[in-house]
């Protein structure tokens, strides 16, 4: 027998609370049409729950006692959107334990607890949700698992932190340094006061190993993915990609590779500005995915927000009504994982441009060039940039050549007299 | 009881039957792992099944008789994928009620005939999948009737034919002419010989029905909606369009208005070139979709072609084989629609782009503008593009306006003495 409604205990109101709130008290009869169950909203759980945040609660369970929640036997689906991995990881396993539903929007704690809640999910008959973790209301990880299950594969590239793509954004449109674009991102409230988690690239790398999870049908710790962020781009380097034909954007990049393998890695890469995620501006997120079948498609849409990630959340939840309507029988999340291997960062191949100062004498170039043919890097472009005071300014660019290669030989160009200074080494192209 | 298997009959060996075989035949292994249970393409159907299709069929049951598959106990899905009414009709509607599931690629009859087979389908305990009927390979229903569900959706607007993005994307890269461009898009076989469906806007209108029933969750008749094709977009259209910032593509257009009713349309429409939907050129299709949650997102990829359309068709039968999984025991498909009204388009406001050839002498803008004001047509651009031979070539731009005025306005307009022709009327913006 399908249950008669579908009753939901939400843990965090914070942003993405409120919005899963709003959207459950004040879509309510909409939901309950389309799921062909009433689904309701019957606790909420937060340390605060005193504050008004604009959301009628009159008939709603408030309580500061998450654990109450998680032992109400009417309640069949757990929302968490605390953030963080502690407590978040306790009460998602308290809530799969007591036989309910969870869906997440917690990128941290799916990243790096996510094999461990889908073990105990699947022992106890219930399903984990985490539609809202990448890409906001993208229902990216949605597409994977379902519509493009017909394929595999080959490659995603996503743009799904959107602190990071407003400031490459801006510093692209208005030719700004990253210093003043932060502090403009942390006014708009797009950046948090401590921007580690998003321009260091952590957020990335745990939405890739989430992505690339479902992508390539395995489990991959973010700490195996290769991660950079965007402090070290500069307005300069925005222009010479801008002239180039390229534009700056900081990529999270899974690639299947033979033999059970896979790369996975995040960076700035430079872009080709007909390439479909280069006009992915803003805070929008934007995932590329490429299928031995479909080719190539994209998935866009904002990337944040109380309202678009809550969008996914309820999303999630209607997914759970309508199959609670199909008298689910037990979980429909396959287990049945690949063990897959993270070709290590040196193994992998990219194109290169490298921005240097060095002085203007003869014979420089002759000095990078022959450290560059030991190291088999194939050189597509020398641009001299200015040449000043002694000075100039020297633009290297290369076709695909192995990191590792690039890294060493990078280290030999920096140790070389003439070379005064690296500015930038930037991956270019998809 | 889950079934041990999901066997399936494929009717139509055309492009996108064989390549619904060829990911049956060649990805079973992978599609059984991720379903949990083996998907086996046991019998197949055409007129012709002696002609070599590069596939091998040894382990199928080939047949030139449909109602014999339809007949046979033991397959669960029947693939329709032959297209165009008849005799498609027949054989969704006997399999529906040989209580079979039935998923189909055919836009036609699924806009023509698509509420018929879903009160069918209900009445006998199996569903009808289209995801491959709009879009191609992109996963656009799947996203609306799930991801999405927690929103009301708003705003609608699809690239979704193939050829005439093809067309229009050569047209505005080559500045060449409509004429030329097709006969170029039917040697590479992105246009039928009779391109009629295609050009003339029938296809999109399809499309448009079956993607706004979805989104506004109602039935529509693609005979109430007001489409045009894009034959009469000429190479200097494109030019002008280019010169103040805009490409022109042929959108199907789906809006929510007040009281019930929704404004659907399909026509050639200037795009803001920052427009996502500016960018999606060649045979590309995209659709961009507005909740009141969710805000804006958008869906790309391949709009047509073997496999994509079989990637699409292929992930509708992994729903198929996960419900099983999960002792789906009746439809999860809604067939408690709305009734909604289609705004007639006299009532409907667009901004418009009007391009006029004239004398090349005093009183003529007086005239016009004096028209235009009796309607209440403001216009916020009045250019003289060239004069030359007494002739003078004038474009006018409209601010957003009433389409039944603007067309009364015109038919005035045409009738000016002052007026030797009327080049064309393009609506402008999203």
């Amino acid at each position: 027998m399908p249950k008669e409604s579908i009753q939901v205990g939400l843990i965090g109101l914070g942003t993405i609370g409120v919005g899963v709130a709003k959207i459950l008290l004040e879509n309510k009869e909409n939901l309950a049409r389309r799921a062909q169950v009433p689904v309701i909203l019957k606790a909420a759980c937060d340390l605060d729950i005193t504050t008004d945040r604009g959301v009628d609660f009159s008939t709603v369970m408030m309580t500061t006692d998450a654990t109450e929640m998680l032992k109400d036997s009417d309640i069949d689906v757990i929302i968490e959107v605390i953030g963080g991995v502690n407590p978040a990881r306790t009460f998602i396993t308290q809530a799969l334990k007591a036989g309910k539903h969870v869906i997440t929007s917690n990128k941290e704690v799916i990243a790096k607890h996510g094999k461990e809640f889908l073990e105990v999910a699947r022992e106890n008959n219930v399903n984990l949700y985490y539609e809202a973790a990448v890409g906001g209301g993208i229902p990216i990880l949605h597409g994977l698992k379902n519509s493009l299950s017909a394929n595999n594969i080959e490659e995603v590239f996503g743009i799904v932190n959107g602190t990071t793509n407003f400031i490459l954004t801006k510093m692209t449109e208005e030719g700004a340094d990253f210093e003043t674009v932060l502090k403009e991102a942390q006014a708009l409230g797009y950046a948090e006061a401590d921007p580690t988690a998003d321009v260091d690239g952590y957020d990335v790398a745990y939405k890739l190993s989430i992505l690339a999870g479902l992508a390539f049908n395995s489990h991959f710790s973010y700490e195996d993915i290769h991660f950079e962020g965007i402090r070290q781009i500069t307005a300069n380097d925005i222009a010479m990609a801008d002239a180039m034909g390229y534009v700056i954007k900081l990529v999270a990049i899974g690639i299947a590779r033979e033999e059970n393998s896979v790369e996975l890695r995040v960076h700035p890469v430079m872009i080709e500005k007909k390439h479909p995620l280069a006009s992915v501006n803003d805070a929008f997120n934007a995932v590329f995915v490429s299928g031995n079948y479909i080719g190539d498609a994209m998935f866009y849409g904002p990337g944040a927000g109380e309202l678009p990630t809550a969008s996914a959340v309820v999303g999630d939840l209607m997914d759970i009504a309508m199959e609670n309507e199909m008298e689910r029988s037990h979980p429909s999340m396959s287990t049945d994982f690949e063990e897959k291997k993270v070709v290590p960062i040196a193994e992998t191949t990219s194109a290169y441009f490298l921005n240097l100062v060095v002085k203007d004498e003869a014979g420089v170039l002759a000095a990078i060039t022959k450290i560059c043919k030991e190291y088999s890097i194939s050189i597509c472009k020398i641009d001299q940039e200015y040449a000043s005071g002694g000075e100039a300014g020297l633009i290297l660019v290369t076709h695909k050549v192995c990191e590792g290669n690039m890294q060493k030989a990078l280290a030999e160009i920096k140790e070389l007299t003439q070379v005064l200074k690296v500015n930038n080494l930037i991956r270019v192209g998809l």
